[in-house]
């Protein structure tokens, strides 16, 4: 792999943490609770077993301490956090989509300086970018993405096999809505052909983003090891 | 001052910091950028100075440096930050409100679940109760009241006063918009008796939190001091 040009090399890791923020106007915007936390800890878990790793967190996500194979970056909105991964998404073999992008952002953009209070407001919404199907259109052959579905416990599994299809990505880590709330996280990881990964169940978030790393092998069928 | 009971004693200060969230469904919800970071510096301030703080702090707030006359508690949605301020306003003297509550909470409370991506959404929103013209109407005579208006430097005036009227406040710190991303504050003190205070130009955050509690019988007409 030795020879490959840098750009190319199967080893470096893109990871997002944290969520995006919409802004309404100059102060308020539409959030997600995501605290960032499983994202930053993949991404010192990836640094520590070898991969380059770029992160890319939200706004007030946990600061991931700082490691010589980490090099991290902040995004604000969905636009912002998409036009960052147009950027970085080419130098790199694998993308952990483990942000919150918000699904809406305000018709006609943020209104200039601070709403009045007042009676009552009516926010029209419209939906944002899907930033992961798109960056995965415009994906090469060699580069994997793995993307997260956070559902009610019910649906879970179609929610998440439906957002694997319609995302066109490689794997889908399936979550219940609890495991936002929780330090622990059961999580069942759906792959493009059709197979199931369990990873050992009621792990904590670090244990788990341990685990994830050491198994990306057979999560992105990349028989690549990090250096 | 000795001989009140402590629930009486007019050294305890409530300050609250960081700003509200209200919740739309189980993960998105309606936030404000402050960061609370000038609520935190002032309750670590008036704890130094010698005053006992009771701190009140929105989700993801920079956790204070701990201090033996500093109590901290998290409050996430307006409804939660009134419920809050109720149990602890009667037991204090001075209320420093930096925090930024919401004016505007989804009709109908929070959706259970988590909603569904779709074409557009309409959000109807319906203003938060006024909380600082409520505990301002329910306050003894020896109670002292200091808000905080961030509005656009041209109105900051007059939008400053227009708040102090209608909020029924002793204090408002006026500040534009600008201080919200700046680590510098530049603010006007718009006192009830028509007067106004001028901190020093252009301090740091830490500088005018120790300004304003060394400033404190001023600005808020008390006599007494800190033990």
């Amino acid at each position: 792999m030795n020879d490959l040009p840098p750009h190319l090399h199967p080893t470096r890791i893109l990871i997002t943490a944290g969520s995006t923020q919409e802004p309404i106007d100059e102060v308020r915007f539409l959030g997600n609770r995501s605290s960032g936390k499983l994202g930053a800890l993949l991404a010192i878990s990836a640094a520590d077993a070898g991969y380059e790793v770029t992160l890319l967190h939200g706004p007030r996500t946990i600061s991931p301490t700082s490691h010589p194979r980490l090099q991290a970056f902040p995004f604000s909105s969905s636009r912002d956090l998409k036009a960052k991964l147009d950027e970085f998404w080419q130098s790199h073999s694998i993308l952990i989509m483990a942000a919150a992008v918000s699904d809406y952002t305000p018709k006609g953009g943020q209104v200039d300086g601070k709403l009045k209070r007042g009676e009552s407001m009516t926010l029209d919404l419209v939906p944002t970018q899907d930033i992961v199907a798109s960056i995965s259109e415009h994906s090469r052959e060699d580069q994997r993405i793995i993307a997260f579905a956070l559902e009610e416990q019910e649906e879970l599994r179609d929610a998440a096999h439906a957002k694997l299809i319609r995302k066109g990505v490689d794997a889908i880590i399936a979550n219940p809505l609890e495991t936002m709330e929780s330090s622990k996280i059961n999580a069942t990881i759906l792959l493009k052909d059709g197979s199931e990964l369990n990873p050992p169940t009621h792990c904590t978030k670090a244990e788990f983003a341990r685990w994830l790393i050491e198994n990306l092998n057979l999560v992105t069928r990349i028989t690549s090891q990090a250096k």
